[in-house]
C-alpha cells in the first residue's frame, strides 16, 4: 500500500503554535521532507520543529529555488515530486512542512496537486498562519463585525494599496520587508502613518513589534516582516483601539 | 499579583487543531471563560475543547448576545469585563475561548482592551482560522505566488462581491450559510460556480466539502460554512487546479 503525503503547517515562528495534529504527524512520519532555496540555506520551518522532532523521522530536503520562472519553478516541483513519490510508492509516509498555514503561499500546493494526480493519499494539515499570530502579538484584531479584511503578498505598488484602503478596511502585508520604505512614505502621504503596525520574526527570540514606523530602520525588517494596516484603528492611552469601539 | 487574561483560539472545530500552547494554557488556568450567546445556547468553542480540559479548569459563562445593537453589546462586554475583571484581580488566570484565531471576527478583542486598559496582564494566544481549514479540506491553496486573497464577513451584498472579484483572485466568504441561494445564484450569473467550494461544519463529524454548489440544498448550509471562490481555479482530472499550473 502507498504511503500518505502530508502537507503539514508549522506555523508562524514559536514551537509550541504548532497544532496538536501537526506534532502527532510530525513524530510518527519516517521523512519529514523540508523546503530549502539553496544549498546552503537552513530552511526557517525546519528550525521551529527541529528540537520538537529530535529522534523522530529522517530528513529529506526538498530544493526549491526562489524565482519566478516558471520552468525552473515546473523542473523543481517535478522533481521534487519524483523523490517524495519514490518514498510513497515505497510504502512509507512523508510529510512535508511550511512556515504558517500550507495553503497560503507556500509552494507545497504544486506538490501536493502533482502527487494527488498520480493517485497518492494526500492530506493537509492546516497551521496558524503569520499573520493571526502577528495580530495577536501586536494585541489588535485582524478584522471585526462588518470588516473587511484584504492579504496582499509581497509584490504590490502603492497605487493598487491606495485603491485598497479606499474599499477595505484592514490591510495585511506579507513578506512587507522588502517594500518597507516605499510602504512608509505612502502611509505618511496618506496620513495613516498611525493606523499601521510592523511586526518582525514574529515568535521569534528577535521579535519586534512596532506601532511607530519612523522609529524603524531599514536593516530592521528582513524576509519575515508582516504589516498590518487598519484603516478605521486609532491610538488611544499607548492602546491601538478602533473607533465604534471607544 | 493579577492574574493573566488569555484569549485562547481552539481553532475550527477538529479538538487536534488546537496548538500545543493553547492546550498548555487551557489545561493549567483556574478558570475557563466561554462565550455564549444566550441561555440555552451551548457554546461551539467549548464543544471543541470539553474532551480534552475534562477535569481542569472551572467555566465561566459569559453571555453576549448575537446583535449588532452598540448599546446592548457595550453593556455585555462590560457585565463580561467586570466577571473577568473580579477573578483577575484575586489573582487567578482566565482564559476566554474563541472559535478559529481571537483576531478575526471575535467579540474577544473588546473584553481584551478593556482589561488591558484597566491594567491587567493579557495575551492574545493565535489559533487555525476556519478559512485555512476550509482550504485544507477542499485541498486547495487560499493565495500563491502574487495572488491576493480578501476575507469578507457575512453581511455583504453580491454587487460588492462583483467588484471584489473585479480585482482580486480569491475570496473567502465567512458564515456564507445565510447568503448561500444569492450568492450562487451570483456565482451562476458571472459564470463562476465551477471557481467555488462550500465547507460546512469543517473539521466535525458531519462536515460537507462540496466543490459542485447546484447539489447543494438550503438547509445544508448553517452557521458554521465556508465559501471560497478562486477566480483563477479550473478544475481537471476531478481536481480544483490553476491556470498557470497545470
Amino acid at each position: 500500500m502507498a504511503g500518505k503525503f502530508y502537507g503539514v503547517g508549522v506555523g508562524p515562528g514559536d514551537p509550541e503554535l504548532l497544532t496538536i495534529k501537526a506534532k502527532k504527524i510530525l513524530e510518527q512520519v519516517p521523512w519529514i521532507a523540508i523546503p530549502v532555496s539553496g544549498e546552503t540555506k537552513e530552511s526557517l520551518a525546519w528550525a521551529i520543529v527541529a528540537d520538537l522532532l529530535e529522534g523522530h523521522g529522517e530528513i529529506l530536503k526538498i530544493h526549491l529555488p526562489m524565482s519566478y520562472n516558471s520552468e525552473l519553478l515546473e523542473k523543481s516541483w517535478h522533481e521534487a515530486s519524483e523523490v517524495i513519490g519514490g518514498k510513497l510508492a515505497a510504502g512509507t509516509d512523508v510529510a512535508f512542512i511550511t512556515l504558517g498555514d500550507p495553503t497560503l503561499y507556500s509552494t507545497f500546493i504544486y506538490l501536493y496537486q502533482k502527487l494527488k494526480n498520480q493517485g497518492y493519499p494526500a492530506e493537509i494539515v492546516p497551521g496558524v498562519p503569520s499573520f493571526c499570530a502577528a495580530a495577536a502579538r501586536a494585541g489588535i484584531s485582524l478584522a471585526e463585525n462588518q470588516e473587511t479584511l484584504v492579504i496582499v503578498p509581497s509584490v504590490y505598488h502603492n497605487e493598487d494599496l491606495k485603491e485598497i484602503l479606499n474599499h477595505f478596511d484592514n490591510v495585511v502585508l506579507m513578506k512587507a520587508g522588502s517594500n518597507f520604505p516605499l510602504t512608509r512614505n505612502f502611509l505618511e502621504e496618506e496620513g495613516l502613518l498611525d493606523r499601521a503596525v510592523l511586526v518582525s520574526r514574529c515568535g521569534l527570540p528577535d521579535e519586534m513589534v512596532e506601532f511607530d514606523l519612523t522609529k524603524i530602520a531599514e536593516d530592521q525588517v528582513g524576509y519575515l516582516t508582516t504589516m498590518i494596516i487598519k484603516k478605521n484603528g486609532v491610538h488611544k492611552n499607548g492602546l491601538f483601539c478602533w473607533r465604534w469601539s471607544r
